[in-house]
């Protein structure tokens, strides 16, 4: 308690560009702008926006050596990170323009019509997906590219076939107007309007538009407080619309005893790297680590820790930060095992959260570079704790050789985790996110507000949809993907069979 | 006004059985076993759950002569039309049998680990839809088996690999006692749980089991209100939980003018037939048709319209439509065309409608065997309240011979239709709603609480599963579905190639 921390906050250095706040009246211009924008995108075929995908990935590229630099200078996450955190936002467009290529992602399904169908005959019918419409992108602090303007729930929802408005996080405003006129220009430079990408500011503009009738999806990467406040007014609207908000999660992660007697050291510099990354300031951060009880395993970990800090993203989350860990660290059983400039660390026995329950405060997120060791003295008392776990975007468990089969220690952990969490790991860390088909950045609540959904990868794009049936159409006027001649060569699943 | 209409209800008759209201303490000791036989779902292969829906059908043929008799008894709608039901819900079982063994619900997705990925390396990645938990399933007053116990929601939740607690309808009690102890025999025939299929009775228990902490997800069909009031609850709980709600349906259908011209009488016949199908107890009744001002068509509707009624679902249903038809009659403009002991008429102009927006009594749900026909002057006027028809389940236009391509009159209302309902039709009657892999049975606010999302054909299952990607699993702990020997011959998408 009361040590001094280097770790500063450079979000609110001097630089700074102050953005006006958007009044509820130039929401609601901009909102008409891009239900217009969206209805260009949704009439477009798939082969010109995905070249407007890819107008948007060159553009944003074009100009990256200034986005970083207004990055860095508001976020102090330096401009190695910036450039990868770009180089992964540009992929990930042109990544969405090959899943709107593939064109699986519509579920195009023709049944033609069968007067012998059981139990009954049946009409012609033809489902797919189609744009729902436009979209609320709420930004995040700790990515002011990859999960802002220019990132996956922009570019998942524009592949979708929706224009995007973006509430501003204030943590990156100059950055966010840089990388907007970037895609504004990419999509004019594919002829698209530029209303695809418009941007809110301030924090009443945000719950306008979460809340404007013309609004028809929205996501969100932040808080469980900021995040529950704006699912709460989505879902409270007379039409209610559908909210993907990340909000928070603790990321267990459990180390075996085989585990740990096997690869101690390297499990304990692996995990140190893992919760200090980027300061902590990740929201797969392992934040409650199971160890066994009776070990060093904390003294290694204090040992492999990082012993410089750096600037966390702003004062805000600094001083939340700070007070995360000053409760972690005053509360009953936890011992305060390291505090320095640059990292805390904290132990607590297994069966002081499981005495406390579900509320036990080794449950709380800490967004910042901090960890909480839970010390357990049997597989029970594993077990019990891991029963208690909130949902969480990740869940890892550290194993022995001797452990990858049904039921092992690892393994019985392994099944636990995979009903609370979005995404499992084995003998890796959770921090780092892969932009692939195959990867689930989301879990149950609070981790998000749906669990069916992702924010990362290939699937990302089916948030942004609704699903039509079309009777007996004829073929002139069906979509092109439901034509029984099929120009676009998309899947289509015919009576039944893909 | 005041006529007096021979529509009875025989829901409300001497025979019917009283149900006991579920405790709290009965409903959360349900739920248990509910999450206990989830597991058991989950845990099975597809091919054990194929077989576990075929049973559950088999099950229900086996009842089918007194559960039909029971629900004739309680609902007053004919053996015919419930043997069909019937009919049609062990064939949706039997469908949701198809789709688990078909797997591509799945979506079975491989990412190999590539240390030479763009942007970055990426780990082994494997992702796909895993059962969501238990599912509480609120049944309709309209359809006692198809949208009830073994209904549509039961058999994709199940499918799905969860079990389901159905909170029982009011008005068959002793149809879902029967359905309910068929299912559970089937259930065990094929070596599940009983608990696969719980019961709970009682507005009050409904409210308890959306609230309960381990239902994961519910579905609902019914009225506006109801259905609201218990989204509300789904969304306002600690962990909110997806709310998969059918509430209230216009179902706007279009004549254009040349359609009149061509073949007045053939959809006179077809529109009487369909509003009063069922007693116009049907979610997808057509309650607003946009016809041509100056014409006879609605004297050669009522001419078409039925002389004889027959007996409303209950009581309190036939209050209602009674209430909403003269409320109806009574308003400005509004002319009472014919209304008689089967049928109710009624007409208004488009102007009318258009000059009280949104609001006008023209887009009240009115269940029961009533249409009302909005007269329209010119296509702007046309065009003017297509734009206000609330969100729905379906939406129909009925065009002349040469209306078949982009740019008619028919076209636009189509393309007008196609934003606002979940099923387009062209030339066809939007009551019947087969089960096919390409129906979509939903639609936007107010038809259900997610656009997204359909209650009937295979995607119906979609609604109950949650995403898991697994990352550098041992293949003996990975599900079959993700394994690279593929021992369930499931559709996998691997390294980005389905």
């Amino acid at each position: 308690m009361g040590s001094v921390l280097s770790v500063a906050a450079r979000g609110d250095a001097a630089d700074e560009v102050v953005a006006t706040e958007t009044s509820a009246a130039e929401v609601d211009a901009i909102v008409g702008r891009a239900a217009a924008a969206s209805a260009v995108l949704a009439a477009a075929s798939r082969v010109d926006r995905a070249r407007l995908l890819r107008s948007l990935a060159d553009a944003l590229e074009a100009d990256s050596e200034a986005i970083v630099a207004a990055a860095d200078r508001e976020t102090a996450l330096g401009t190695t990170r910036l450039t990868g955190e770009l180089a992964r936002s540009s992929f990930q467009l042109r990544l969405f323009a090959e899943v709107i290529e593939d064109g699986h992602y519509l579920s195009a399904t023709i049944d033609h019509a069968d007067a012998n169908a059981q139990p009954v005959a049946r009409p012609d019918l033809r489902r797919m997906l189609v744009p729902i419409g436009p979209v609320a992108v709420f930004s995040a602090s700790n990515f002011p590219l990859a999960f802002s303007v220019p990132g996956g729930d922009t570019a998942s929802a524009i592949a979708a076939g929706n224009a995007v408005v973006v509430k501003v996080h204030s943590g990156h405003p100059a950055t966010s107007l840089l990388c907007a006129a970037a895609l504004q220009q990419g999509a004019a430079d594919a002829g698209f309007p530029a209303d695809t990408v418009a941007l809110v500011f301030g924090t009443e503009a945000g719950r306008t538009l979460v809340q404007h009738p013309a609004v028809r999806a929205a996501s969100f990467t932040g808080s469980v407080a900021g995040g529950r406040a704006l699912f709460d007014l989505a879902s409270g609207r007379p039409e209610p619309i559908p909210f993907f908000g990340e909000l928070g999660s603790i990321n267990a992660l459990v180390i075996t005893p085989d585990a740990l007697s096997e690869r101690a050291t390297e499990i304990a510099t692996g995990l140190a790297g893992s919760f200090t990354l980027g300061l902590g300031q990740f929201c797969t951060k392992p934040g409650l680590v199971l160890v066994p009880a009776g070990t060093d395993f904390a003294e290694q970990l204090a040992l492999a820790a990082p012993t410089t800090g750096g600037s966390m993203l702003n004062e805000r989350i600094r001083s939340g930060w700070l007070a995360s860990v000053d409760a972690l660290g005053g509360s009953d059983d936890v011992t305060t095992l390291l505090r320095t400039a640059a990292v805390s660390l904290y132990s607590m026995p297994a069966s002081s959260v499981i005495a406390t329950g579900g509320a036990s405060v080794a449950f709380e997120e800490c967004f910042g570079p901090s960890t909480l060791l839970v010390e357990y003295e049997s597989a029970d008392e594993l077990e019990a704790v891991l029963r208690l776990v909130p949902g969480s975007l990740t869940g890892s468990v550290h194993a022995g050789r001797g452990e990858g089969s049904p039921g092992s220690t690892a393994a019985l952990a392994l099944a636990l985790l995979t009903e609370r969490c979005g995404r499992v790991l084995w003998n890796q860390f959770p921090t780092g996110v892969s932009v692939t088909w195959a990867m689930q950045h989301g879990g149950p609540y609070p981790a998000t507000t749906n669990a069916a959904s992702t924010s990362v990868g290939a699937a990302a794009i089916l948030r942004f949809l609704r699903a039509v049936a079309y009777q007996n159409l004829p073929a002139a006027l069906l979509p092109l993907e439901l034509r029984d001649d099929n120009p676009t060569a998309v899947p289509q699943r015919i009576d039944g069979k893909l």
